[in-house]
């Protein structure tokens, strides 16, 4: 596997599974309905467990554009190879939300509400308020980032357990900092799955809420740019 | 222990656990009654984990015909095999709901419904629609295989921790793509014990849906012939 | 730390958290009131895992006088230390059921129900069948003692993530098989508190249930000589 | 990273997810609201291994001072250092808190509760007794820092799983334990965030219970203590 095949298979198994359990839990008449944050979190974290394992030999995993753009900034990845791995990225994130759809699609269907519909493919704010939504997702991605980059690894790989830590970490950001606005923390995950809300025949849908699209995105790569600053600023300490 | 008595026994292990979760969770007047997905996820999730860590190192936990044939296909086990392997997967199954209906057969009898008490055994649709229903279960099945394919095994054996990613990774597709068929992907988890529904004396039982029957079959190994293809086109890549 | 000592704390501490996390979900006015299953699932196992990660490498961590008889007739213990241990898990039972009481003690006054004050010490069958009670007890001990006694040890202890297996098999066990009779499993965490129940001056509380006490007795010791009897058999064909 | 600031920023990642967790449940309008203890208890537990796997290499992640204080006491930590951890967590634990608020801010102002404002900073008594909720503070700190110091290494690192143990502690002493005083067991987690509630410009906020404050700091530091005791007397014997 190329680390390009790595990232786009590894995003869009991220965002199937991710974006898969929000589907399970808002849709209509699903066997999840109503299964609350306890398993939206769960989800992601197990989410972003699988996709990891599967791919960080092959690409090293980051599977997100914030964590990408963040590494560069940190001097631990080449500049060179952002564009093509954050392509890959958005690719596997748009893939991996078809998939969803193409699953769940009897359930779009007798879903009546069209912010739910949407709310599948990607998040939106508890709260409308753009400056408080945007220091929400910085404040989640720098967590991400800043842990990511303080993460110890092994002395001998663990195999699979190895990516353990990341997906529960996600767990607590999820659980702790999604309150707000539904801690995207990644283009991937909400930009790319918004493009395919919007490229896709799903009946009754509403518009992609592009008023908002831009905080997730401007959010998960300045959090993320901070917390590879700050992680770099400590390492100089 | 033989990987013929290793197979039997862990699936066996397996269902009793699954199966198990399932009847505490939707029988009633159980202690568990109405625990929720979070619930009968953890519960497959631990099923697997137990079932996996039990008998691995006699037969390597296939414990499922969908994943015999897939690595079957991906040259990672003999064809000559297959048989006994699937055997005694399904005989497996069978002892695994028979213990379920053994040990819950009170609450099988204060439960009305026949529909309930028929979930216990196997997996019905949320929305009935064949072909839709078929495509989720490709789609958890392909995932499970690709992702047990492309598991990293660790540099030294960590003993029963070896069985906890396969655990979280049921976990995830649970939570994520159970939510449309119930996440069967498996003929020794669905066929089996729906073949023990119709054998066993409950009371106030229905048919056993033989028309959804062949759905999970067919569809889990599908799902992880497709996977084990995949696998082999990647690493010739 | 001598060998009792250590089966005293270590089920001291199991049954203060696992006793102690019923009492947080069924007596009034705690802040977990009405959690769940899902709650008291992990209580257990988690209580398991740091009872066992504490002790562990100074008496083996039995805690239970069902996986202690087991491993005598698995020819794993030695029979002349079986009193020994036996004694200090059923006083390191009362002693946890007594810090539970002592912690909870203002929940107690609050709670009106003589039969709830009850199940935060032991456990009773949600339908009354003893015969049907016996065979759940027995097959809830005969998994567990089957899954520790082929539980895989790691090549390198792994410290205290050593203990994390025996505490997700509790976790799969209780979810799964728990919901006839409440997996006692065990005298040390059943019969234990129960008399501790009989002793401390609870106000507005029932009897003990003495009727049915000696089920999970009974049912805990031979579900583990079961599993350790298949066990030497398997190993031997 | 230095150590201090290592305690720094580890006890305000600590709080920021801690809080946050509480926050996202009981605030208004979040997207985690009710999510109930289950939530709750991950949520700490996550904020326990996140914090400690980004600072342990740097300074032990104490985080907390009863933890700081206990370890002196058992003659693991120098008394001269002492002064400066508690320090550096107090002010930790009030950054955490802050960055809680902020995130939170609009969730703030569309809750009208006082006492819900005030229970996302800090701990109180589901029923007010004080030698009551101070015992309840001194058992639960007690097994935190007796399990702690009972905790076996790994023979080799294993990275940031070596700190999923101490997590999975707090999940289970949460779910056990916290049923009557909230599990503060730490005046960082409390006093600091209390101090924070004191000076924020929090609008429709009550007074910080500084009747009760003494209770979380008293029974943390005597719990932790009486745990190191026992711990030198076992050794000894």
């Amino acid at each position: 596997m190329t680390p390009l095949i790595a990232e786009f298979i590894g995003t869009a198994l991220l965002v199937l599974l991710g974006n898969g359990v929000v589907a399970n839990v808002i849709l209509n008449k699903t066997k999840g309905q109503n299964g609350g944050l306890i398993v939206i979190a769960f989800g992601w974290a197990m989410a972003v467990f699988v996709a990891v394992f599967c791919v960080a030999s092959y690409s090293g995993a980051h599977l997100n554009p914030a964590v990408t753009v963040a590494l560069a900034v940190a001097g631990k990845f080449a500049w060179a190879s952002v564009p093509g791995y954050v392509a890959a990225q958005m690719a596997g994130g748009m893939a991996g939300a078809f998939l969803v759809w193409l699953m769940y699609r009897h359930h779009f269907e007798t879903t009546e509400c069209a912010d739910t519909k949407l709310a599948v493919f990607c998040t939106g704010p508890a709260i409308r308020s753009l400056p408080g939504n945007l220091a929400s997702e910085i404040i989640a991605t720098f967590v991400l980032v800043f842990a990511v980059l303080h993460m110890v690894s092994p002395k001998v790989s663990l195999g699979a357990i190895d990516a353990l830590p990341v997906g529960l970490l996600v767990l607590g950001i999820g659980v702790s900092l999604g309150g707000t606005t539904g801690y995207a923390m990644s283009p991937a995950r909400d930009l790319a799955p918004r493009l395919m809300h919007a490229l896709l025949p799903i009946s009754g849908k509403r518009d992609s809420d592009w008023g908002y699209a831009w905080v997730p995105v401007v959010g998960s790569l300045t959090g993320g740019v901070l917390a590879a600053l700050l992680h770099s600023k400590l390492l100089m300490a």
